[in-house]
C-alpha cells in the first residue's frame, strides 16, 4: 500500500527565503506550510537563504524548480506546497473533513486551487510585478483581468452554494484546501478584483483570523533577517 | 481514516467533449483520466456534450468550472485531473511507485505538472491559440517562452539525474505524475520547444508508444461525433 502513514523521524524541515523584495512579503508559498503545521500544533525547523542567491549545494536534487519550500522529515523529501499540505494531511487527519466523500472534495479544490485558480491570477501579476510599463501590458492585462474574474465567480459561487448548506469552507470543514486557496488569492492583495466578490472577502477573513494563519504569517516575516542582495 | 480505499460501486463515468476545434483535439484532459484508466483496464463510461454548447442542468456542482472531465463512480464526484488520477492511484495501486518514498516523488511530480510546467505552457498557447494576430503579442510571447524554456530544461535535467539511476520516469515507475507531465508538454506539440530538450523528445515518446495512451487517445478522438456550433 502506497497510502500508509510514514512515521515521522525528525522534526520536518521547510526551506524559507530570508530576504524577499517587499512584494513578495507575506505572499512566499512556505507560508502555506507553515499555517498547516501551525494548525495542527506540528513543531518544524527552517533552513533559510536569499531569494536572490545561490542556492544551497544539492538543493536542486530536493526542488527541482530550485523554488522554496522543500520539506524534509527524515522519512520523506517533498516539493510543491500540494504535495507537501496532502502529505501532512495524512499524518495529522484534521487537515481534510472527515467524512470520506468531503475529504476527495477538499483534495479536488486543493487542486483547483493550484491549477484552475493561480494560474490566472499568476499570470496577471507577472504583468503587474515583473513588465510594470512595458507598452504591451496594458493590452494584455485585459483577457487576463477578465480570466481572473471568471475564476473568482466561479470560486465564489461554489462558496455561495456551500454557505446555503451551512458550511462556510470549500469542502465539509477547514482543510489543506482552503489553506491554497486562500494564499493563492491573497496574490491579489494590490488589485480591487477579491473585493468584487464580497463572498471571497469574507471567506478570506475567516480563514486569516484563524490563530494559526496569524502565527504562521508571523513566522514567515520573523525570518526576513536576511539583506537585499548587492547592485 | 480518510485515505481508505473507497469501494467502487458503479462503472466510473467521465464527461468528455463530442466536439472541439481542431487545435483541441488530443489535448481536452479527459485523455488523461482515459489514460489512467486504460493503464489500469477499469472500463468507464463517457457522458458527451459539445464544448460550445450549454452545459446539462446542474453540470456545474459537479464541476465548479464547467470544465470536462468530471468524474463519477457513485461513491464520489471529482473534478481537476490530479484529483481524479491521485482517487485511481488509490483504487489501483499500480498507477504509482511500490516504494512509499518514491510514491511521495510522483506526488510531487504530480503537483509539478499542474502547477510548476503547466501555467507557464497555458499561457503561451493561449496567446497562439486565441490573441494571435494581436501586436501585443510578439512582445508578450518573449518572457512567457523564456518561461517555459525554463521549465523544460529543469523536468529534463530532473529526467536525466534520474536517467542516470536507470528510471525512465519521473518517480520509481510510470506513474500518474508520468500521464499527467507528457500530457501537459503534448500542449507544445505546435511549437518547437520540446525538441530543444532531446531527454524530453525521448520521455514523451516512451510514454506515447504505451498502449494504454494510444487506446485513450483513439477513444477520445473517436467520441468526438458531435456538430460544430452554428455561427
Amino acid at each position: 500500500m502506497t497510502t500508509d502513514t510514514l512515521p515521522t523521524m525528525t522534526t520536518p524541515t521547510v526551506t524559507a527565503f530570508d530576504w524577499v523584495p517587499d512584494f513578495a512579503k507575506g505572499l512566499v508559498r512556505d507560508l502555506r506550510v507553515r499555517w498547516a503545521m501551525e494548525e495542527v500544533g506540528q513543531p518544524y525547523d527552517v533552513e533559510l537563504f536569499g531569494a536572490a542567491n545561490p542556492r544551497p549545494e544539492g538543493y536542486v536534487a530536493r526542488q527541482p524548480f530550485e523554488q522554496v519550500p522543500a520539506f524534509d522529515d527524515g522519512e520523506v523529501q517533498l516539493f510543491e506546497t500540494g504535495a507537501i499540505l496532502l502529505y501532512l494531511a495524512e499524518q495529522h487527519p484534521q487537515l481534510l473533513p472527515a467524512d470520506k466523500r468531503d475529504a476527495w472534495t477538499a483534495k479536488c479544490w486543493t487542486f483547483a486551487a493550484l491549477n484552475s485558480v493561480e494560474p490566472s491570477i499568476s499570470r496577471l501579476m507577472s504583468y503587474d510585478l515583473f513588465s510594470v510599463g512595458k507598452d504591451w501590458v496594458k493590452q494584455a492585462r485585459e483577457p487576463a483581468v477578465a480570466m481572473v474574474r471568471q475564476k473568482l465567480k466561479r470560486v465564489a459561487d461554489a462558496l455561495s452554494e456551500r454557505d446555503l448548506a451551512g458550511n462556510e469552507w470549500l469542502a465539509g470543514s477547514f482543510s489543506i484546501a482552503d489553506i491554497l486557496m486562500v494564499t493563492v488569492l491573497e496574490n491579489l492583495r494590490t488589485t480591487d478584483l477579491v473585493a468584487e466578490q464580497p463572498v471571497l472577502v469574507d471567506y478570506a477573513a475567516r480563514a486569516k483570523a484563524r490563530p494559526a494563519y496569524k502565527r504562521a504569517l508571523a513566522a514567515q516575516l520573523d525570518d526576513f533577517t536576511g539583506t537585499p542582495p548587492a547592485r
